[in-house]
């Protein structure tokens, strides 16, 4: 299977690469990629898929959005955000299902602040949202059984070193919990799902 | 109380505004308004509350989002939507936080495509998920005991004529249900609450 993996270097998509270390799998990111792409920009996703000309499952584990203090933000610090984990993972679909051959899945990364938001998260917290709504919408209108579902992880494993101190009281996801909801969406059977990994 | 609604003149708002005619109101709008305003623009917010210096309660019924085939739709159509009923609501908790008094109260406005896409809905049902997980944490970081919650209206009564093919198999909501909701959120004491009338 040929499976593209947005933010495939990051620290939940190099996980899930490795994983699915047996498929023919692309890595795209800004850097360090097998191809680039920078996903804030519809013409880069387009030209991504281009080049590519198909694949069999995409995988978007890419995107962020801002943390900070509630009292002061400003919509300019949500922007990113917005044009990148939220537009970006959408336009991902809208672009790339004409690129996806049939019975193949898209993946989104959504997030457990959608329901249970970290303090100066709320930023976070929209993006999740929307892309969990988007999800079932989505899965409703693809069209030649390709499915789409989305993974919302918990504090990852792996980040509690890091961002720990952020969220206290979120128990830690083990990888491997988090990695195989990515391995569900694609090489199972379901569709329109949040996998709630928390 | 001083009540500001945002959209008092389409087809929710106006009931709302009925509803709540014992009170000071202003109906803010882009047109045929008390006071002007246009929600995707955030310095046309902050222009509005700071004419209008305090309020003690913020209702939004403004906005909507783009409805069409997902198969051709592009971020083009989406975008008017993600600044209007997206960040334009947001937009008017982040900036109106500051000019609303202690125990006021803002009432944002998603809907049931947030957890039921309507076929050709999946932009609005993006907006919605964003709507409601914003709330959650919006609730959490309000200072001065400042409340905000949403309304997730289904399929108005007063819109079945003019969308309800559009909807087939969505109960028509009576509007004082509708209505009634906003009232919870202004004159009640719920936080962070996605009031759902569906």
């Amino acid at each position: 299977m040929k499976i593209l993996i947005i933010g495939g270097n990051g620290t939940i998509g190099k996980k899930v690469a490795a994983a699915l270390s047996g498929h023919d799998l692309i890595i795209a990111g800004r850097s360090k990629a097998d191809i680039q792409v920078d996903i804030n920009e519809a013409d880069s996703i387009t030209a991504m898929f281009r080049q590519l000309q198909s694949v069999d499952a995409c995988i978007c584990t890419a995107g962020t959005g801002y943390y900070g203090e509630f009292a002061t933000t400003t919509e300019d610090q949500w922007m990113p955000g917005i044009k990148g984990k939220l537009l970006g993972q959408i336009n991902l679909v809208l672009i790339g299902k004409d690129y996806m051959t049939e019975g193949g899945s898209f993946t989104l990364t959504s997030g457990i602040a959608a329901e249970q938001p970290a303090r100066n998260g709320a930023c976070v917290a929209m993006i999740n949202g929307a892309i969990n709504s988007f999800v079932l919408a989505a899965a409703q209108e693809l069209k030649q059984d390709q499915r789409i579902n989305a993974v919302s992880p918990g504090l990852v494993e792996d980040s509690m070193e890091r961002y720990g101190a952020l969220f206290p009281g979120y128990n830690p996801v083990p990888m491997q919990r988090v990695t195989n909801g990515y391995l569900l969406s694609v090489l199972g059977a379901v569709n329109g799902q949040i996998l709630k990994v928390y």
